[in-house]
């Protein structure tokens, strides 16, 4: 059946999209399996840092009262090493030799590096400071971070960096955003399994193992994957049973406006049909609707408006599901290479992008068609080719969007 | 004891790190697993795509000869679903439904859309074309890739759109660069286990979590980890354990020049001592030697310092590893904010960045001493502050390299 359908543009569908409210939860995960999980709530130093007085030298450590007046010798009550604590008190003219790191005596008020020191015939007891310094090469308790300081802020992406600072306050466990669980349906009875050998007429699921990994590295879970051959019955019955408990489901094909419409049919049913028809190439069929409280991104089959998809849609979906922004990078570009087709709707071109001299260049990328799919590894970014009857000059400025983790 | 040392430039010591000769190797995975993996040899298409010639659109295939004078009836012949084959033969007068992506008789020439069609008198065998079109809707075999095409060339890091394309070709393994093993051994008395209660004059091992972390996301596989006290005797036992079954070791910590040096002493002892003092803030005493075809990389025990490090000596070797070039981007950038301190070496700045009117500003970011950590999170950049007797003033241009995956 032909149904006729509404098309909107790009941002009024992405609008839509960011309109949905999420139910966003979190969880407590141990920091070894924290990097790059979002935060949900800052966090403090339960200490300060450092929590003793440091040595930041190699040396030995004096009291202020004998700063002055170098050479002399002192007597060495001792040695610190780094780990080591020291309660002993320091009296004029004694000295402790003190190690990079080790706790200072509480009466010491400088270290003097080893460099600035010589033995006194071969007398462990005792040492000569040759030379003072300026710097008192201690760190005082706090100068990194006071007690109840925030550490690490909420919404941050925890990194490398942030779990040092992490277990440098002995911070076992941290609160984070859930990342949200999705299901992906590929429709189609020409999908082969990937085991199966290639035959005419059919196609092996390339969608499948792309949004899988595509929705991996953007934060989220794949906890379910199908295919599915061109049946009603089946296909309504597997997207009930994943809709039942997911928040997001990802299906694609099953979209076109011909008779195996599956997945609009059940749009068009659905408590909320946000869009199913885009003024965009590719993907114009491009689909998404909520139903009691999961929303369904229908994708095109097509690997290219998949792939474009994606990107406009779900990326934008699973970073908000974690408290953050697109990291499609926004910038103006300028067309470096021919384009000459046109559209009566903008196209989204799977391009290539360089920086010259401070400017984004972009390069169509290969076959632009919706259904070619060998440039999808070397896209690097997506630009627009506003809808027009004459084709884009070489040289014209446009938007562009630099694709994450290219 | 106290030993001299020969300091040399960053870019020398990068250098002397880039003619260390890499045993690399390569390894067959599944795709499944090969997200983000290096290629080690092109991969070509063993047929071409599509393999078959594709119907763009939902619509009704005639011949050639019949490819005029609309409206006109046909006799519908049947109907081709995507994943279904045609034998048929096609003759004047005939058409045949199809859907988007089905396999097209031989002896049909265009697909007209089906909103270019209507029902005859409600009859399914018979269908009226009530305009032509000019395109064809038809995706002939090879459109996009013909048979023996490289399809994904060798040294690509693969992303989600690769392994699209690795999947619509049938692929099930490719051959990727084996990812380098790596051991990391941290050294100190001072260092707390992570689920000891914090005590004075101890510390946890932050820089153990930081490590492994970048060493992961930067594509190294790190199999082995401890920390050890400062004890001779097991640090060199230690070490020549993880030296004999690793072509990568990393330690930190151990390499001051006081009395502890015993990663030191190593590196003095080894085949080819590649540096023991760099010219550099932080982490002049960042050392590295080569024995018996293993590369040991000691950075230092300060979690500034081995950040750095890590960054300058670490990264650019682990990609290499994997015929990768560094994925720190070196820019020029201005200094946009104070920075009084001075030094006799090139300073490492810990910055974060931004972007503004085409040019990178830089900032300092919190505490820069080679011992703090606090910023280790939120450092996006590192600036050259390059040595003098006199403070960068705020505006002046100078190097700066933005840290991947921050």
């Amino acid at each position: 059946m032909l149904t006729r359908r509404t098309p909107i543009s790009v941002a009024e569908a992405q609008a839509r999209m960011q309109a949905v409210p999420l139910k966003t939860a979190t969880e407590v995960v141990p920091i070894e399996e924290a990097n790059h999980r979002i935060l949900a709530a800052d966090v403090k130093a339960s200490y300060a840092y450092p929590h003793f007085r440091r040595a930041g030298m190699d040396g030995y450590a004096i009291r202020a009262a004998d700063d002055h007046d170098f050479p002399k010798a002192f007597k060495v009550l001792g040695e610190i090493q780094a780990g080591a604590t020291w309660e002993q008190p320091l009296a004029s003219g004694e000295a402790v030799r003190i190690m990079t790191g080790a706790y200072v005596p509480d009466d010491a008020a400088k270290v003097i590096r080893i460099e600035k020191t010589r033995a006194v015939d071969g007398d462990p007891h005792r040492v000569k400071i040759i030379t003072g310094e300026s710097k008192t090469n201690i760190t005082e308790t706090g100068t990194d971070v006071k007690q109840g300081e925030t550490i690490l802020a909420r919404n941050q992406e925890i990194n490398p960096g942030g779990l040092a600072v992490l277990r440098a306050f002995g911070i076992k466990k941290v609160t984070v955003y859930q990342q949200p669980r999705i299901a992906i349906i590929a429709t189609g009875t020409e999908l082969l399994n990937s085991t199966d050998p290639i035959a005419p007429g059919k196609i092996y699921n390339s969608n499948g193992i792309m949004l899988k990994n595509l929705v991996e590295e953007t934060g989220g879970v794949v906890d379910f994957t199908t295919q599915l051959p061109d049946d009603a019955a089946t296909i309504e019955r597997v997207l009930k049973q994943q809709m039942a408990n997911h928040e997001i489901v990802i299906t694609d094909g099953g979209v076109s406006v011909g008779d195996f419409d599956y997945i609009g049919d059940s749009a068009r049913q659905a408590d909320q049909l946000l869009f199913n028809k885009i003024k965009q190439r590719p993907g114009s069929v491009t689909t998404a609707f909520v139903q009691d409280n999961t929303l369904v991104m229908a994708l095109s089959g097509n690997p290219g408006a998949c792939f474009t998809g994606f990107y406009l849609y779900m990326e934008p979906l699973i970073r908000r599901y974690q408290h953050q922004k697109t990291r499609l990078q926004h910038v103006r570009a300028i067309l470096a290479a021919p384009y000459n087709k046109t559209n009566g709707f903008d196209r989204y071109l799977r391009c290539r992008y360089e920086i010259k001299d401070g400017h984004y260049l972009v390069y169509p990328n290969g076959i632009n068609r919706s259904g070619s799919l060998a440039n999808l590894q070397t896209t690097t970014c997506l630009a627009l080719i506003p809808h027009s009857t004459t084709p884009m000059q070489v040289g014209t400025e446009t938007d562009a969007w630099l694709l994450p983790f290219k």
